[in-house]
């Protein structure tokens, strides 16, 4: 096991009508802002549940934020934190939501240009303002740790940023409020959760023995209750298990002492930047071929990751890993995620510009070795058309 | 899954040499007291690597505390911060210094009579002094919760508190400090983990499946782990292992949203109060009856817990249930922790006093359903002799 620091001080309230209790965890002279997506939470009425357990605070609202942030949104919420004198952020949404909220949590008490927060990945970071989440759709696990993405439109850059500031104070994790999501936010949030998992756990062997277990455990729930969700929408137990197998798949724990990969994750990001495919559609188009072309590397636990997650233990080694790539695969197309980037109507024709947006930001060597370099991620592309 | 509330904010410093991290993480104007047991962190240079980290520091020490800690002597620790105005606790040792030093830093800060802490399980306590550990003993998970037991030596009773104020704000889990313990700590050690777990596992179904993943997951590093740590105790990948594992074995995650029992641990208390055994010892000559005594309640878990920790899968239900059950007990036996109150010259003539002593601790009616009732507990202990 490599040495690790680990905390994660985020308080979860699990269970159904948990939203009642935020009023206990907003100090009651806070002046709070409301911050939510495109407006389903007020469709299908988290929202005015929301305000309900909030009616004797100070609230604002501030909708609108996209599928993959954008600072050009976020610094809006900025704004009207200053003009409104805000001091408390409640996010009610999905992973965006909350990375976006994030963002605002910390630009909104930044010294300096805030662009430097997304430019030094978080660096520069010594406060932000305090801030929970209500969780509409598990995937991301924004709401139990201290990362976000940011998209920047004007310049076709989406970019990862950490602070131990912007854990979440607290998360409400009711599974019910998952029940309106589309079949296709369902898919793309067990692919993701899955990624996240992979990205811990397929790398090289440091006998993280507890590590590899739990992440173990977070694959086979995903691979059990993902179709059960797509089938049977308000399945509350199958809700449950999905929304926190998606949190404990990205807050910390399984991370902790092993190695980490990533590489799908920052490749994906330049295929959204670059042609708006949804977050876990990169993933299922790129992990697979991922796991192929650094299968040398990530021999012992692609051999582990076959047998003890795909039950794959006859044959040749070779084969049992080339067969728990397919099922991966597979699995992805089950959730209804298609993963090749021909199902997005992209050729070949636009690697050179992601390998140059790659290499634009500084991401020359990744993965767990740091030996992807661009001739290797080319190597990944070529393989996802 | 039921629903629940989780938050767990004890930063953990996990690997060779964290103890330098120390300094870092106590105020520099502190005045730290020190606590620790009998004296083997000073032996084996333990305590002098603390007191190197804290050289900046004005630091106390009060030494002494006991395995299964006594209120008389904590008290003594709590006269010691008030004569010293000291406001920062570091606990060196294992569970017992760490469970101590909880009580120590609530009491020093309580207003009303100490004893109350522990005659209301902790309920009352609004504050705690802040503390940290150094952890010298994976067993009692201690170093990242919020709970402890003391013994009130006067009255023979050993109690548990639990509050949220008694975290402690960081644990350092250097493996390396683990080499000297003598055999029958490590074997204790695992033996008290593997019941954390059992405890918050083998109850009755909710279909929560993380956390029975995880479960199952902590119990087999335990088996695979434990009989290495006996065999070849400088082995740090075995002691890594098995010290994440005692400490995720029981800081709240693998059982929030799931039933738990406690019965093997609270019959325990009144074993060690009565007749001075280790804690462990108690768990390992208790916990296999009880599964036997309550099998038809714990039947779906303990057909879980055969197939996936024990691999069994083949035969009758009741067959498998009691190999399964066999095969625990003789894991405590090759962990060297006996497994019969015979085998600790405890016979049958003890247990009216100790079921006298467990209703006089209001323990009426334990075990997740709140039925393992006197009469029942009479039959667990009678099946211990």
């Amino acid at each position: 096991m490599l040495d690790f620091n680990f905390v994660n001080p985020t308080h979860i309230l699990f269970g159904k009508g948990k939203i009642a209790e935020i009023k206990e965890r907003i100090p009651a002279a806070s002046r709070v802002l409301i911050t939510y997506g495109r407006g389903s939470v007020k469709k299908n009425g988290t929202l005015d549940e929301v305000l309900v357990a909030l009616s004797d605070h100070t609230v604002f609202e501030f909708g609108g934020i996209e599928p993959n942030p954008s600072y050009e949104t976020l610094m809006q919420a900025v704004d009207m934190i200053q003009t409104n004198s805000i001091d408390f952020l409640l996010a009610v949404g999905g992973g965006s939501v909350i990375d976006g909220t994030k963002f605002i949590a910390a630009a909104a008490v930044f010294e300096g240009d805030p662009w430097d927060i997304l430019e030094k990945h978080g660096e520069g970071v010594l406060k932000a303002l305090p801030f929970g989440s209500v969780l509409t759709l598990p995937a991301t696990g924004s709401e139990m740790n201290s990362g976000g993405v940011v998209t920047r439109i004007s310049l076709q850059a989406k970019l990862v940023f950490m602070s131990p500031y912007v854990f979440p104070l607290f998360s409400v994790l009711d599974p019910e409020k998952t029940y309106t999501l589309p079949s296709r936010q369902i898919g793309n949030g067990v692919v993701d959760a899955f990624a996240h998992v992979v990205e811990q756990y397929v790398t090289y062997p440091v006998n993280g023995k507890v590590q590899d277990r739990f992440a173990e455990g977070l694959l086979l729930t995903l691979i059990e209750e993902g179709p059960k969700a797509l089938a049977n929408p308000k399945d509350y137990e199958v809700r449950s298990n999905l929304m926190w197998t998606a949190t404990m798949a990205l807050n910390g724990l399984i991370g902790a002492g092993v190695p980490q990969d990533w590489t799908t994750h920052m490749i994906g990001h330049e295929l959204t930047a670059m042609h708006g495919l949804d977050h876990a559609q990169t993933l299922a188009v790129i992990l697979p071929n991922l796991l192929t072309v650094c299968k040398q590397n990530k021999r012992e636990k692609l051999l582990q990751y076959a047998e003890r997650v795909w039950d794959l233990k006859e044959g040749e080694s070779d084969q049992r890993i080339g067969t728990a790539i397919d099922k991966t695969r597979n699995f992805f197309e089950q959730m209804q995620v298609k993963t090749h980037l021909s199902d997005y109507g992209i050729g070949k024709d636009s690697i050179p510009r992601l390998l140059e947006q790659l290499q634009a930001h500084g991401l020359n060597s990744l993965g767990e070795q740091q030996d992807v370099t661009p001739d290797v991620s080319k190597r990944i592309l070529e393989r996802c058309l």
